[in-house]
């Protein structure tokens, strides 16, 4: 039956003229600048019931409005609605109406059927915008125009070859106006309308501010009959409304040559084949809103300064390759003559060992551990810092050029309206309390206490459960991750064991246990970060934040602490804990019965430390965006479809055939916001920032990542998600907060890393201290301390030794007295300096690295020097501007003055008396004002 | 003669009616907003050619202008000038013409005598103010009154308590209005004067805003003339004139009863009677404007914090005190049995003595190293951030109730103009590059040119010499502290040693040196902080900064560098330096020859640090205080006296009998800045954080020291200043940023303080590593290495020496080797394992301390929460305010279409047409914008 009725209105449109466009209202010409989804069923109701007629039937509060008005009568026929469903009939009608009181104008479908979605299409005339954006402060191009300054002779030569060489990396779209033209801006005002370049009342305002103004109405407006909830979000989480979007600007894979902002996204930057060029972050920024907009431009600001770390990354790596054959220790270590005797790594079953049998390790550990990673360490904290600048610098730079230097935080903040849940948690408790005073407030008024409704918030006594909640929760979720974290520890040192007793896996156990280890931990790991995303959501919900904006930044918080334990703890075990804990031959700790705590390979810990990293950042990647932002969506579109062929096709077999932009846009994914977007990004920058000491090749693979990172954020946006709301931000809010802690965090981390997992300070403390000639020559002989084999544990020897030789003496790498002396295996003299060695080099390098990044920050300034120069030029320009107008007025009012009175000796005085009140209107109304003075 | 003139004025104004304020212009009418001074010389004109009659003649421009014009002509007649004077008197006239231009309204008294003071009156009228009110963006306060929400039940009682209990505490200044009630403000439109509560245009603005308006005219008027230079400041820089000062608000010692608000600050803030009272700082922001208003804000929190840590200070010495008796360390070594043979202090003339004789330092170190300090400086750390964080709140909490929410730190920057210095530079440098080119440019136009110098700056060439200079320059000064502070180490050395010779001094050496060094020290540091501060401004003024900003910020962080090595270099080198490189017996490092270096005292560095500090901090308060604030005003003031008595009194007498504001305030001291009460207070911020570890009782004398300094500092701003501009800023600047560096500074140079110069972790590490039964006996016996005096080297052993016994060892502070172990006198094991645990608390307790200064910064939010709610409500009822006036604004309208037009269905049509230009127009002219809808 719905094949009968969409027809007809598709004939009607055709009778009329044809429509250019599926964005406008039925009379072609007013844009739908907004849509509210519903769904509505009637009980009754027949299918056969509804005549075909009425389908034709719009209703709309333009001038096409032909029946009598919205949510009227037209349904008064129909038999007896379900309760629920009626309340929320009559909530809509409330709400609707309470729009067009507002000033916009409205138009939907009848609900025609027994049950369907109906959208309800919005569109604000001029006179709303005007208003709206006199209130927001919309900054807007004033007729004024003005030169950007470029720069010195030299500087602008250099400019143009950049620019030249750079022109096939450019996206292809078209730049708004001339490039070194700027137009000065000035926030909307309905008093200074002269001021702005104003062609066509419909296009002045572009869709995304269109759409934001629609939203802040929507968000503002009270329905009385939905417990006086205010804005649409309210009504959306009451199931009133199902949906509230904007619409897109069009279809981004229509053939033929028709273009839309959306095609162009699409065309030449949500592809992958356009992955080498830059964003077209203006056109980004115009179609989905200023938040939207930093989140790419910050992306392809963190990409492009990837670039010169992975570089370097890359050269330290080589450097380590070429001087491999030069490093004295693994050399030494791979001596055969150098017959170290290690002691056994495991009770019984495990033999004495020569210590070149490590040989390989030995090597491969110099690639990451050498003097060069100390350098890049630093150099990476000092990138970190600059990246942070460099982004506060784009970040005023876009501000400028996006007009927003005019907003406030605060201001922005009060704009916001409390969250529904929050409203809800805040009625109850106020019904609560009003049932226990229900006696003594019996008599007062109804309204006076929703007054107090109002004023009235959750105090701290209404959150504690929420917060004791969340707090152990939170600490539940750690434990839960350390223990698991144990838990892969337990495991490793028992099938290390277990593979040790049996000969043919002993040869290889290190290697199995610790690829099925890291396994093991990149599996939880990639359970859990979806679980805790979950859990964080739950636990941001309880606490019951106040504004959207709180629960966002409390959701990251919490979001941000769990995975970021979650993803870092097995990482920080391997690179300061492991192997500390081992004892010494003769008084081993032991976990549990009879299982050693396990020790790091004999080439340092810092090896290990390698690989987890580079398999958990690898593999994190690669799953996470393969399965979770490729794979996953695919299935969700699948299952849907499926879905929606098994049930009744009641509302989109025709649709499909033509179906409006609306339709298309409701079968979208909704937006919900850029946390996953960043969060996954701030992740990665702790793998690149907290351990690059130890992994330098990590920029690259983030490097590698992001190209495709950028291009998957692109295309779902522009092709998989309904259109955001454009939302108006300064800043990338609290994500900078993270970034600048994780970067401070991470000169400590490398700090120590360097100190206590390299074995950078012992050889540094060896070739100074100890070595006879300055090299290296003898280091590990002196790493490596003597243990008398006839103190081992009984029970604990091997036990059937097939070394080739006697052994009096085994080795173990510590820094302990020898048998023969005093007070054998205690820590030696040479322990403790390279200890002091080791905390003096974390106090030099935190605090020097620390100080740099203060200097770094502090000499480059956060407003770059040109803006800076232009927002100076542009108000100095406004305000000659508004003196110009002025002189004018006022001469053209001595005029008026001179000829309606013809009293020449009385100008003067009227020109003071009547300048102040002639002030306020605009220069068509000077007849008026000059008529007024007789008021004055 | 002058005495002749004079008179004649007062005859004048008497005969007219009596002047109730000396602020008026001659009219009684006009408020004089502003005095520009200048000095005139008349070459050819003898004193008895002028005739009395012409001294009463004002010019005006206002309706009581009877002569021409300003600068007119009235001087025709005199002889010719000096052609220097001249020039300058035709820049003058250019320049109070513009003013007039500018809408201003001057008056002064005329050039009647051969040379002496004029003063050129300002006046600016309503519509001037209007003007540049809307430009500035001045938030002035609306109708609309809302009340401010308060708190709880329990909290509200609370504070009712308070406000009683403090009551005696309040300054006797009426509040501005309920308490409880804040006008909502808006910045003032022209547009939108419906909205203001205008009850009298001549006090709408008080006197501080309506200067601070004349001000920002005078600053951005054109001279072309004067080289086409921009503002006041530059014509004062280059003589033309000599003052620029807005008035006082009266006398503040008049008797009688009429009060002015000078006078009451002076009697209910400006008085040291008055000291325990809080200070009025919304009266001070009222009349000294909101930058010196933060400053005494600031002062305040700063003092009044000082109080918890001055108890707790006092607290933890008291510890100290009452511990001594139970200090196991200090009872030993005073303990005569433990008889421990001290090495010779000093070569040939020094006898072994015995570590008992220096019981009472032991003891007395014990008041400051006990490990209450360690808990002190933690606590000092923590609350350095609390209240950097309550000062945040403190000026978001002003920020609020002064209006300054909406203001913006680039808007403020980018009102600022151009430092005469720096025009004059890109002037010369101008016509440097045009003599080049004067070939080619020959014939262009002098106009063109005039343009590019307004484009042009000075770039990173012109300004390296500058730099260069500078980099220089403070490179030399730190190096002339450094050496100074050598100078006197060695003059320690020497006078020791010297000393030490005579049997009479040595008893009381180390008294005699440490004394006489530290006041040299104190007076070496006072000098070179006047040095210091001029050297910094001469060197800012090298670096021609572009504006009076930067050129403020430029100079604090200089002054800051060198004021900061100046104070505290002695005290880094007790603290870190002293006594860590003297060797040891046998071989002892030699400074010169034949002098060794200092040790530190045998109760260790720490009591050094302790006296060192004291001296300097109590020296430098006291002495700056008395002599530099009080002394050098006073002395000043009476040179100035005496010179003009000397003189030829030819301006003063007459006007000393009847003196107008203008003449009164002229002779007071121009204001200069707030840099150096912020510059003494940040240096005293220093003495009270970065050493408190050592000297717990500094935040005590601060406090006794800021009681006063508040007063002295009000005193001086209302009684010996000229008034200051009022300067709006919503911050206090770099020094925001230069006490939180000091506070980051502070946690390192405490945890070192701790771990290096003072005895608590030897102690810690001997309790509970070496240490028989858990306790510290025999500390001091562990702390003392063996030295086999027969090692000593030829020539350095006490020459007759009169000790009682045979000496075989003596003992000397150190971990070292005995000298019967194999490497005797190398550092020991213990040496390396205490030096590991004093790094490693260094560690700890830096990373420790920072992250709950974060925490503690992350806890307390910026904005306090009740202000942050009334941000929002205001922002709500704004918006209610305005949606309110369109609503009655339409409804008019709606009527008026109807009556005018009398066709009933066009109005709706009309009405969406018309309401976008109607809002242009206030109530007053609806009549009109009804009739403009047929150009619409």
């Amino acid at each position: 039956m719905d094949a009968e009725n969409l027809p007809v209105i598709n004939n009607y449109l055709d009778a009329g003229e044809a429509r250019l466009s599926r964005m406008h209202f039925h009379d072609n010409q007013r844009k739908v600048d907004y849509v509210l989804a519903y769904h509505y069923r009637k009980r009754g109701a027949h299918p056969s019931h509804s005549s075909p007629g009425h389908a034709l039937a719009i209703v709309s509060n333009g001038e096409m409005g032909k029946e009598p008005h919205a949510g009227g009568p037209g349904d008064i026929e129909l038999g007896p609605l379900d309760a629920l469903e009626e309340e929320r009939k009559e909530q809509r009608e409330e709400f609707e109406h309470n729009l067009m009181e507002a000033g916009l104008e409205l138009e939907k479908d009848l609900e025609s059927k027994s049950q369907g979605s109906i959208f309800v299409r919005i569109h604000a005339p001029w006179q709303v915008l005007a208003r709206e954006a006199e209130f927001l402060k919309i900054k807007v191009p004033t007729k004024k125009m003005y030169e950007i300054k470029s720069e010195g002779c030299i500087a602008k030569k250099f400019n143009e070859i950049l620019q030249k060489l750079s022109s096939p990396l450019k996206p292809r779209v078209p730049e708004h106006g001339n490039n070194k033209m700027k137009n000065l801006s000035y926030p909307f005002s309905r008093e200074k309308m002269y001021l702005y370049n104003i062609q066509d009342k419909d296009t002045f305002f572009d869709n995304a501010t269109r759409s934001r103004i629609v939203h802040e109405i929507l968000k503002r407006t009270v329905c009385s009959r939905a417990n006086n909830t205010m804005g649409i979000n309210s009504l959306i989480a009451n199931n009133v409304y199902e949906a509230a979007y904007p619409l897109h600007d069009g279809e981004y894979d229509s053939p033929g040559d028709d273009m839309n902002d959306r095609k162009l996204l699409y065309q030449e930057w949500a592809r992958y084949g356009v992955f080498y060029k830059f964003q077209p972050i203006d056109l980004i920024r115009k179609y989905f809103g200023e938040k939207i907009g930093l989140y790419f431009a910050w992306l392809g600001l963190y990409t492009s300064f990837l670039i010169p770390s992975s570089i370097i990354g890359v050269i330290v790596f080589l450097y380590g390759c070429a001087t491999i054959e030069e490093d004295i220790p693994s050399k030494e270590m791979c001596d055969q003559q150098n017959a170290f005797t290690m002691c056994p790594l495991c009770d019984k079953s495990c033999d004495y060992w020569n210590l070149s049998s490590a040989c390989g390790t030995a090597r491969a550990s110099h690639l990451f551990d050498n003097p060069a990673t100390v350098f890049f360490s630093i150099f990476m904290a000092l990138w970190a810092t600059m990246f942070l600048e460099n982004w506060k610098r784009l970040q005023m730079r876009l501000g400028y050029f996006w007009d927003l230097t005019g907003i406030e935080e605060e201001e922005e903040r009060a704009q916001e309206h409390s969250r529904p849940e929050y409203e809800t948690k805040v009625r109850e408790k106020m019904l609560k309390e009003s049932d226990k005073s229900v006696v003594q407030k019996l008599g007062t008024d109804m309204t006076e206490r929703e007054d107090e409704d109002d004023e009235d918030k959750l105090t701290w006594k209404d959150r504690f459960p929420g917060y004791l909640m969340n707090f152990a929760s939170i600490l539940f979720m750690i434990a839960l991750t350390f223990s698991i974290v144990f838990a892969v520890i337990v495991y490793r040192i028992t099938t290390a064991a277990a593979l040790s007793l049996n000969k043919a896996t002993r040869s290889n156990v290190r290697v199995t246990v610790t690829a099925t280890a890291v396994i093991i931990n990149l599996v939880v790991i990639l359970i859990l970060d979806e679980i805790y995303g979950a859990v964080a959501k739950w636990l941001t919900k309880i606490e019951v934040p106040k504004t959207e904006q709180t629960f966002e930044e409390r959701l990251i918080l919490k979001a941000f602490l769990l995975k970021f334990v979650n993803a870092y703890s097995p990482i920080f075990y391997v690179a300061f804990f492991k192997g500390r804990f081992v004892g010494r031959p003769g008084s081993y700790v032991y976990v549990f019965d009879g299982y050693r705590m396990e020790e790091c390979a004999p080439g340092g810990c810092l090896m290990e430390l390698c690989i987890q990293l580079s398999i958990i950042m690898l593999g994190k990647q690669l799953i996470q965006n393969n399965i979770f932002e490729i794979g996953v969506p695919k299935l969700k579109k699948l299952f849907r479809k499926l879905k929606d062929e098994t049930e009744p096709g009641e509302t989109d077999s025709a649709h499909s055939k033509h179906p409006e932009q609306w339709d298309l846009d409701y079968s979208l994914e909704p937006y919900t916001g850029l946390t996953p977007e960043y969060m996954e990004m701030i992740v990665q920058f702790g793998f690149v920032t907290l351990f690059v000491a130890s992994f330098p090749l990590a920029p690259v693979f983030a490097l590698l990542n992001n190209v495709i990172e950028v291009r998957l954020d692109a295309k779902k946006f522009v092709t998989e998600l309904r259109r955001p709301d454009a939302v108006r931000t300064k800043d990338i809010g609290i994500w900078f907060d993270i970034l600048s802690g994780i970067g401070k965090f991470s000169v400590i981390s490398n700090a120590f890393v360097i100190a206590i997992t390299s074995d950078f300070i012992p050889r540094l403390v060896y070739q100074y201290s100890y070595s006879h000639n300055g090299t290296l020559h003898g280091f590990v002989n002196h790493t490596l301390s003597f243990f008398n084999v006839s103190q081992l544990k009984e029970g604990t020897q091997p036990e059937n030794s097939q070394f080739d030789q006697e052994v009096q003496f085994c080795r173990f790498k510590d820094y302990r007295e020898p048998p023969w002396a005093p007070n054998p295996y205690e820590f030696s003299k040479q322990y403790w300096s390279v200890l002091s060695a080791r905390l003096a080099f974390v106090i030099i390098f935190q605090n020097l690295v620390m100080f740099l990044s203060v200097l770094v920050d502090w000499m480059i300034p956060d407003i770059p020097t040109d803006i800076s120069d232009q927002i100076k030029k542009e108000k100095s320009l406004l305000v000659d501007f508004f003196l110009k107008e002025e002189h004018e007025k006022l001469k053209l009012m001595d005029e008026l003055d001179l000829r309606s009175q013809g009293a020449g000796h009385q100008s003067r005085r009227s020109r003071a008396a009547s300048s102040a009140p002639s002030g306020r209107s605009q220069l068509g109304s000077i007849a008026s004002s000059g008529s007024q003075h007789t008021n004055v």
